[in-house]
């Protein structure tokens, strides 16, 4: 063996922008993503894993126009003898990869092809408080159905997954339409490209500078908040009024919103189209019990408008959680999708219609959490402590018998010489309870338990009476160690 | 907007080497997962996930001597204005990421620290028939405990793993430990590093050539299968004889092989403790009801114990498959592992004792096909075949209502003008029945169903008389579709 040079140690530290998952957030995340995947597949939706790693050119909106390409994605040239070698990179979402999919194994898929896929999706981006560079999604989308009953499906779909984690009550989904929004274009005789693209990019601001913004940024310009001056594209107050008109056409009713929808998109076809759409996707809903209450026509979603070519949703939360500064403000969005019906085509050169939902899975976990339907469960395990080292064989039989028994327990494995380590040991594992026997109680066929859920609780907030009538260390027969372990779990105590 | 110009169309695949899973693929994995996942956290072991891209100074064994150090792992350099970002890799497996979390964190874990971490891994390595560059892995493993008692506990874990997958009976757990062999080399008297490495890779190949071979190698060499002769180590027969007698030193009884063990170490001190470390390990295992039919010491497993320091395990599936030949054949290694004791040492110094067990989640998946362990089941959603475009509404709400019954259910979705193509649909999707209701059935209030469960039996066996008997197509009112599908479901037919 050649000698090894000597190295500098290695930094212990996760990569810039990556962490670590740490049980409870594990475990939650898969209990919900288990929760969503029995709703998706109740709706027929089939489980789709593809690979974590993509030709450069299959994942498209980034490709190699450079020696590097990894603005955006983590990517790398495999390594080949001539430097040729494939660009490969990690997915950066869940639906790049379906187009892939679909367009390499559509002889062999049904037609539509329900799938749903959830997993972790990488972004080089420059990281920041909260942000990842690898975070999950959940998606469900259905390829090859024209329809919009397949919008409508997503949007029930999407509806049972927020009351299927809890969030009853809680949400709203939205509804809007691009091809209302491009009568709205055709309405108001734009037919340059550019100034198409400019009002398409003023609408995605609607959310942050509101009605009054949108107004200026359609004309003259804005100051914006920092003091800078933003261009506007340019348009008369009259030119500009079509697409203020369908940004707030959200009615008391979905009948008015669609007849504000219908005035908003004049004599154009395809704005009439569109506003039919809506209302057949309404009626569709209301059919299956999913009324203005859940899920919602609403001309102001103007989010991810300019990707999609059909309807478009978003799933908003309507309680209020308090800000980084104290201020309550609404949840917002966890969810959103709508039609794109171009993806595959880039492959096969044939439109395939497709229609989807991506569920913010993080946001949707601290969504739980912050409504406090977050399961907060005391799930440490039973700690059986070692008092006499030789007599390992018999705690491990104590151990073996809980686990019999579905109890989660162990013994404890670190140094056992200090038995106060042990307690503290149990008490950062969140244990329930502590089995103790040391010589007299193996000499007795006995064993003590200390009942470490009433011990806080007596710790906190007890009376002398209190504790001294319920004292949280008890003795019992050896025979009863599972018995009366059950019963200091169901609350029981002593 | 900036005109595009014109690109080849991407192609349609994933890279050499990384696959797609669909459908029962992906569920039968994550269920079986589930299951171990169980079993780790009833064991005390908490769940970790740690970021699937580490810098390649921490993933450590690939540390880059050259520009570009992509041999066996896939890794790439940070963008960085100097050319001077950090290399980032895919994690190869699951215990490098984890001597980094604890070496990171070690303050704020819990000592000993008990984690399970499972999920997909990646190398770089040549692709072959089976072989990918990306597959799963699903560890569990106790930091901070010297004790063999973990080892121990590792071993029980993997067992009742095996268990509870529904391997009963069908599988034994080997274990060995190198102590016992340093031993051996130590009452061999070999001094020199390069002569002990030399055994050590000899000993390696035990499984492939046997006794005989092990002889021959560790003496003057041995011609191999393909006509080359290997070199041997050089030893003497005599000077060979203890390293002989260690890997037969399997008796009938696990106090037989101890006693073989204690007499091929002689007076090594450290062969010694080595073999009462396997004397503990099997009675700490027998207490709690682990006997030699499910774990036994034998010294003949080879695999690892280069890489290992202390006690190492393997679990290998006792029952007969057929291999590529058509020769009947053990299925064999499903899991692996043992005592590594100096991982987290090279980024503190400190050597921290660990143990754990890697279970090959393909390897034990394709078990489970090959043993009939795994469900087949029928699970292909109930179609609402489309007769009436215009009544979407209504076929929409009979799908509703089966979901709210937990009935995995949909609309077809396609262009529903050729009806042949719906149950063509239906019949690709394995569904269990089909609902048909044309304009007759509305008016009537009825709806027709078909038993394609009982349509495909038919189909293949059936005499005229049953088939006439039990036809597969039933009519029943609207009202009733949920019980008679149900019906359908429970193989109940009309």
């Amino acid at each position: 063996m050649a000698k090894v040079k000597k190295q500098p140690r290695p930094k212990a530290e996760t990569p810039k922008g990556f962490r670590d998952y740490f049980g409870a957030e594990v475990t939650s995340r898969s209990e919900m993503l288990a929760k969503i995947a029995g709703v998706y597949h109740r709706y027929g939706f089939e489980a789709l894993e593809s690979s974590a790693v993509e030709t450069v050119e299959a994942l498209g909106k980034f490709l190699p126009d450079v020696d590097r390409p990894n603005e955006g994605v983590f990517a790398w040239q495999e390594a080949d003898e001539g430097g040729n070698g494939d660009w490969l990179a990690l997915r950066y979402d869940l639906t790049a990869p379906l187009a892939r999919v679909y367009a390499q194994h559509r002889n062999d898929l049904p037609t539509p092809y329900r799938r749903f896929a959830m997993g972790p999706v990488w972004r080089n981006e420059k990281p920041g408080p909260g942000r990842f560079r690898q975070f999950y999604q959940c998606d469900a989308d259905t390829v090859g159905a024209p329809s919009v009953a397949a919008d409508a499906e997503i949007c029930a779909l999407l509806a049972d997954v927020l009351e299927e984690v809890g969030l009853g009550g809680q949400y709203l989904i939205r509804v809007n339409n691009r091809k209302v929004l491009n009568g709205v274009l055709e309405a108001m005789g734009l037919e340059d490209d550019a100034q198409k693209d400019a009002v398409l990019r003023t609408i995605d601001k609607f959310d942050k500078v509101g009605e009054s913004g949108v107004r200026e940024l359609l004309g003259k310009g804005r100051l914006d908040a920092s003091g800078a001056y933003i261009d506007g594209v340019g348009l008369s107050e009259a030119q500009a009024e079509p697409v203020i008109a369908f940004l707030t056409s959200k009615g008391e009713t979905t009948e008015a919103t669609l007849a504000n929808l219908g005035a908003a998109v004049g004599a154009s076809e395809i704005g009439a189209g569109g506003v039919a759409e809506l209302r057949e996707i309404a009626d569709l809903l209301a059919a299956q019990g999913y009324e203005a209450d859940r899920i919602v026509i609403d001309p102001s979603v103007v989010r991810g408008l300019g990707y999609y070519t059909g309807p478009v949703f978003e799933a908003e939360l309507t309680f209020e959680i308090t800000d980084e500064k104290g201020r309550p403000r609404q949840f917002g969005s966890v969810a959103g999708g709508g039609r794109y019906d171009d993806l595959v085509k880039r492959f096969t050169g044939q439109a395939v219609p497709a229609t989807g939902v991506s569920i913010g899975v993080d946001r949707l976990l601290a969504a739980l959490a912050a409504s406090g339907k977050a399961e907060a469960r005391a799930e440490g395990p039973v700690v059986v402590t070692v008092m006499e080292k030789a007599r390992m064989a018999e705690y491990q039989a104590m151990v073996a018998e809980l686990r019999q028994a579905g109890i989660r327990a162990e013994v404890y494995l670190g140094n056992p010489k200090n038995f106060g380590n042990q307690l503290k040991y149990a008490d950062r594992r969140g244990s329930p309870a502590a089995v103790i026997a040391g010589s007299d109680e193996f000499e007795q066929g006995k064993i003590q338990i200390k009942d470490l859920i009433l011990g806080a609780r007596i710790a906190e907030n007890a009376t002398l009476e209190e504790w001294k009538e319920r004292p949280s260390q008890f003795e019992c027969p050896r025979s009863e160690l599972v018995a009366r372990v059950q019963d200091v779990l169901a609350g029981r105590g002593q």
